[in-house]
Order: C-alpha cells, then structure tokens, then sequence
C-alpha cells in the first residue's frame, strides 16, 4: 500500500463530465488498495474569467482582493470533485489551502511556501477518506490567502507530497508524458520514460511547457518522484527521480551521451548594445542596469573587440516581457554606458539540447552544429551548461532547427505519436 | 460620525457595472465621514449556477462540500466589491466569515452563529479602511465553512452589527422599504417609515418577503436599528426599531390601531384529519406525529365536535414543502389517530393584517371580516396574535381579499408608487 498524492490541472476537471471521469480515476487507485490525496487546479477557463471580471473593474487590482477572488476558483472545483468520488461510495473531502496547512510568506500572487502542516490531510487517510486540496493557494501568517503564482498546483502537489513523504507524485496532463521534443513541431517525438530532475530542469527552463520549473525545484530538493502521465490513459507516463536512466549494466554498455529531449522558446528577444568602451567593468554596469529593470537575461554574448576602435558589442537574450522596460532602462544610462547605438530583436527563436553528459562528450555539440548547418539554419548565440546546449535563431528558423537536431540525435521514433502537447494550467 | 453596517443582496452586484453603482454608493457613504463595513451576497446567478453544477455530478451532495461550493460566490462578489472601492480612491479589504470572525455551529447548510469576533474588522475600521465582509458564511470548530441559510446575509449583517455597537444596519433592497402591501398585488401599497421588530417579525413570519424572519429576530434581540431602502436611490426607507410609531404626542392623539401592513402567503397547505375521536389528548397525539415528520405548524382548527358521533376533525396549515411527508406520518399512524379519513389541500392562501394593539380594539378583526365578505370572499380559518390577524382563504381570492383588506383600512396611498416588489436574495 503506498500513499500517492495526485494533481490535475483546469483541463482535466473542465466540465461536469470531466470531473466525473477524473473522479473514476482517484477511485480507482483507491480502491486498488493505495491512499490517495489529491490537488487540483480550477476548472478549465473559471481563472479567465474571473480576471476578466476583474478587468472590468479595475486595471490595478490590490494584490490581496486579487488572490481572494481567483482562489475561489478551486474551492468550486475541489468540491465538486470530493462530490463526484462520495457519489462512487468513497469517503472523500476538500480542502483550501489554509485548510491543509500550506503555509505561505506574503507576497499576494507569488507567495513561496514556508511550511506546509497538512494534520487535517493526515487525519484524512488515517479515516481512510480521499483528501481533495485546493492547488495554487496557501495561507499566510495574517491570516490571508494567497496564491502562489504560475505552476502554483504542480507545487502544491510536490509541496505536500514532501510533507506526507509520498512515494509518488503523479502529474495528470493531457499527453503521456515528457517528449523529446514538442510532437506539434516534431511529429517523431518519442515518450522519455525516466528522466533526472536536473534534465528536467533544462527541459523546463528553456521552453518545455509540461512540467513548471518550480515545482521540478521543489522535487528535486525533497527527493519526491513524479511520475507524469496521461488522464486519459493508464499508460505509464515519464518519471522524472534523481536516478540516471537504465541500470548500471546498460549504463556502462553505452558510449554516447544520454540526451533527454529539444526544447524551443518562442518568447525570447535580444537586447544589442552597441559601441560599448571596451574596458574591464563596462559589462557589470550594464547589468546593473538590466537587474534594476528586474529582467531575467538568459544567454549573454560579448564580441571580441576591435583593436581599431577599443569599442565591443554585446548582446543578451531576455523574456519579451521584460523587453520594453529595460530598452528604457539602458536608453536612459547612455551617459554611464557610452554606447553609439542600442536595438531590441524579438525575431528570435532558442534550442536547447538537453542530456547526461554532455560537456564530457566534445562530440555532441559539433553534431549539433553540423545538423544546423545541414539544415541551412545560421546561429547567432551560443551557450551550454553541463547538461544543456542552447541556440539562438531566427524565429522562422526554431521548427526546422528542432526537427534537424531530433533526427541527428536518433530521438525520431518509429511510429508517430499522434499528441498535442500541451500546457498543463496552472 | 456614525458606524454605519450596509447589506447589499446579490441582485445589487448582478455584473461589474452593479458592483460599481454599490462602490460608488459605499464611497459615499465614507466620505460623509461615517465608517463602513459591507456585507455583500454572491453576484446574481452565481449561487444558481453552483447548485446546478453540482446537481449534474449528484443529487446526494454532502452537506459540508456544499457549504464550501457554494461560499465560493462571495468570495468573488467581496474581493471585486474591494477592487471596485479600491479604484474609487477609498482603501477596502475584504474578509471572509472566517476571517471576519463569524462563528457557527456545524449544521452545514443552515448553521446558526454561536459568536462573533471582529478583530480584523475593528481593525480595518480604525486603519480607515472599507471592511467588506462575506454574508451568508462562517467558520465552525473544526474550522470548516458553514453556510447560514435562507436570510444568511441580512443574519451577518445584523450579527455584525451588534458585535460592532454599530449605529445602523442598512439593509439595501431593490425597493424603497417595508410596504403596507406587496405592491404586485396592491399597487396603491405605501412606504412604512417606521415599524417595531414585532410587527416586522410578524410580517416576516407570515409572507412579506424583503427582510428575512432570523435577521429581524437577531437585530430585536441585540437592538440593532434596521434601516430597509433602496440601493437605487437615496430616498429614506423604513426604519425597523423597537419604538412604536410616531412621538408620543401624536399616539395620544391617535385613537385608531396602528395598521402596518397585510402580508400574504401562498405557499402554504392544509392538512385535514376527519373523524378522529374527540377525546382528551387526541390532538397531543396528532401533533407529536407531525412533529415527528419536522413540519413547521402554522395554524390549527379544531371543529366543534357532534354530540351523536364523538369525533371531530382537525386542519392545520403548514408550508408545502413539509406536506408530502407529513401525510405519509399520519398515514402510518393510522392505529393510534383512528381518523376516518386525511385531505391534503395546496390551494389555499393566507391573508395576515399586522399592526400595533389589535387586541384592544375589537373593531379591527369585525372591519377585516366585514371587507371580506363584502367581496365575497369565504375565509376558512382564522387565527391571532397580539399584533396579528390571519385568514385562509381560497388561493384564488387571495389577491382580491388583500386589496379589499388594504382599502378597507385606509392604506391605500394616494399616488401609486411604480416599484417592483422583490426578495432580497440570500
């Protein structure tokens, strides 16, 4: 008997139906013999249209009212769902956050869990009942709710799982698991079957939509396994442990690199700065002034400078989002910076190729610009880690890129997997 | 300055344009100086649209998942009432009825409250800011939410009240006040500009639908002045308190019963048991069965009984939904009654004229008969209280025996007010 915590996210309880469906699915691995706690996220588009309320009120929400008016939509959602499972003769209640003791700081809309004491989830399987908890909300020490922002569910799943010491997280979605490259861009993607925390990390950082960045985190510091799978099938999905792939008997059998998967990001753009005085420091000052624009820069390039005119180039990448406000930081430290000329390009794409090994292995990173330049494709930017290499494109460049790295790598599978590959909500 | 409580029903927070028609008018209020805290029903159709969706995943919800499904609507109707005040420039928070320290016993789906603890609200009064509370929810020991029922909103508007020693609870509607008749049937009905918690009660308890039975009973306990008016306009509505109309002077003066208003009620029925032996303790025995069936007995008839057959029968009235079941009760204690038959009768109506010293002027029951009979009206019970007269009559002539009654006492008003005369919601 092993106690499995379960999150589904706002796709997979859309509807009257749907909830039912997922309430079967709890049902049956709690009448096979297991505890199971659930999380779950708001129905389909509740979230949606309570900021479109919202928006019609005000476009300058307090934070607080915020978090009051969109946790609202998992109370609906969890109790409807403990409804569906009593109504199939299992013992089943919901909770909020507050409620299983998700503890959290205060930052109204991205809080961070600082405790979870989930005692009334622990009085809950002691019952033998299935416990129902709210995803995405905690409470603080005021006394208020709050949300913890984007992939908020996946981490209360995580977060309580680690708190229960779980022997599984399961992450329900509406694919079959983590890919080895979108199927929507790369039809041949295969399903990985174990994957590290760490490759999951890369994957998530750089553009792969399924599993959120913070949640993998959270996982990998508690040592919780997820399991990731389908809630339309009973298919094993992707396990995501801190174990390397296979046995040490294939391991060793193996010389080449173990790669996980491509990811691509569409929402990167680049900053260029032009003309820069090439002396030590000049780089710290700059990114001084793109930290006070609170911009999370990605890759960073530097050009080798000209003897000639004692002036470099650089470039960084950043999320478009933060594009608009640090172009107006940069523009306005001109006298500190003394660049000739600054441009912003949104017309770009980035590749990440992610695996085991990779920084020991030289080869990998000459097959993948091989692959590119068969394909024709230009790189612009380049940096790698010790499991990743990234690469930036030109936007109309990124499917071409992607398929071109898949099939050099052997990651194409033999029979398509006809999937949409999808985000999993919040 | 005043501590003014206001009440706002779901019909006055329909969409984002009510909400910020009630803002305005909660700012307002704020900026005459006075301090405010807001009790706010689920928008609209919200509390509709959660009972369906939980009707298409069961018919058996457990009580305490409804309780959390449904306090889902003021969650969203308070924290966007917040928002919209926030935007008008005046600092609001909302509470809900656990934070605001709403206190109930654990009957999910009706609970009473058991106490009130306002500190967060008593502190958000004297930061200057808008507390905007949850109505119709609490918290009980266990801390689970717990709904209060039919009239919950107008009880934690009242509860709130008296725990703050506020000066007023407004109870806003979407007519000007109390009206000596429902203005649908008795289109010349006037606007009570005073009433005493009795008669209200009175008018409450026997059809009058604006302000609920249990907040009425609530405010005459604690003494909370009750001022009933519209959130449409500024006019002056009725005010509810525990003194008698008028000064003193003027009651000296007045000789005449002071009439307040003729409530009526279709939604009663009538249970009549023929033929059970007139014996000492028959109706002691008859009652207990229909306690036992938790039927709410309005009023009872005993016929004189015929010297030739020693039986007699016995109507009483209760409401329509207890009807069913308590048929079922007295016909299983056939044995014990000895009844020669039972009728069940749904097509009655029930007319109440209330007003302040009825008893001490025979003359009134004597007018309200004779304005019945002159319309031909036949009334088949009848009973009274110290401020109250009620008839059964057909439910066919019940409209005309209201107008008939309204006129006959002179209530009629001079120009017909053109209002539509509604429920408060929850």
């Amino acid at each position: 008997m092993a106690l499995v915590v379960q999150k589904f996210g706002g796709s997979s309880v859309a509807d009257a139906a749907s909830i039912q469906r997922v309430a079967r699915r709890i049902v049956e691995t709690k009448r096979a013999g297991d505890d199971v706690v659930v999380v779950v996220s708001a129905m389909g588009d509740t979230t949606d249209e309570l900021l479109d309320l919202a928006g019609q009120i005000t476009a300058d929400a307090p934070a607080r009212e915020m978090d009051i008016l969109l946790t609202a939509g998992e109370r609906i959602s969890m109790s409807l769902l403990a409804m569906a499972i009593n109504e199939l003769g299992v013992k089943a209640r919901s909770y909020t956050g507050q409620q299983a003791g998700l503890r959290t700081d205060t930052r109204y809309g991205k809080a961070s869990i600082v405790g979870v004491v989930p005692e009334r989830i622990l009085k809950a399987i002691d019952a033998g009942q299935v416990a129902i908890v709210a995803g995405f909300q905690g409470v603080n020490e005021l006394n208020d709710v709050t949300t913890l922002g984007r992939g908020g569910s996946d981490t209360t799943a995580v977060a309580l799982a680690a708190a229960l010491q779980a022997d599984v997280c399961e992450i329900y979605t509406d694919v079959d698991g983590l890919f080895t490259a979108d199927p929507r861009i790369v039809p041949a993607a295969r399903r990985v079957d174990r994957i590290t925390y760490e490759e999951t990390l890369e994957l998530a950082a750089h553009g792969a939509k399924i599993l959120h960045l913070r949640a993998v985190e959270y996982a990998r510091r508690y040592g919780v396994p997820l399991h990731v799978r389908s809630s339309f099938s009973n298919k094993e999905g992707t396990w995501v442990t801190d174990k390397p792939v296979g046995t040490e008997a294939e391991e060793e059998a193996m010389e080449d690199p173990i790669i996980s998967g491509v990811a691509h990001d569409r929402s990167q753009g680049k900053i260029t700065v032009v003309g820069v005085p090439d002396v030590p420091g000049i780089a710290a000052k700059l990114f001084e002034v793109v930290a006070g624009a609170e911009a999370n820069v990605d890759m960073i390039v530097q050009n080798i400078s000209t003897q000639r005119t004692g002036r470099t180039d650089i470039s960084f990448t950043l999320p478009e989002a933060d594009g608009r406000a640090t172009m107006r930081a940069i523009e306005e430290a001109e006298d500190t910076l003394q660049f000739t000329e600054v441009r912003y390009d949104d017309q770009i794409g980035k590749l990440s190729l992610v695996g085991a090994g990779m920084r020991s292995h030289p080869g990998v990173s000459a097959k993948l610009f091989g692959a590119l330049s068969k394909a024709g494709i230009n790189i612009e930017m380049i940096s790698t880690s010790e499991i990743r290499i990234s690469v930036v494109t030109r936007i109309e460049d990124l499917d071409a890129a992607v398929r071109a790295v898949h099939t050099a790598f052997d990651l194409d599978s033999d029979e398509s997997e006809a999937v949409v590959y999808g985000g999993t909500g919040r």
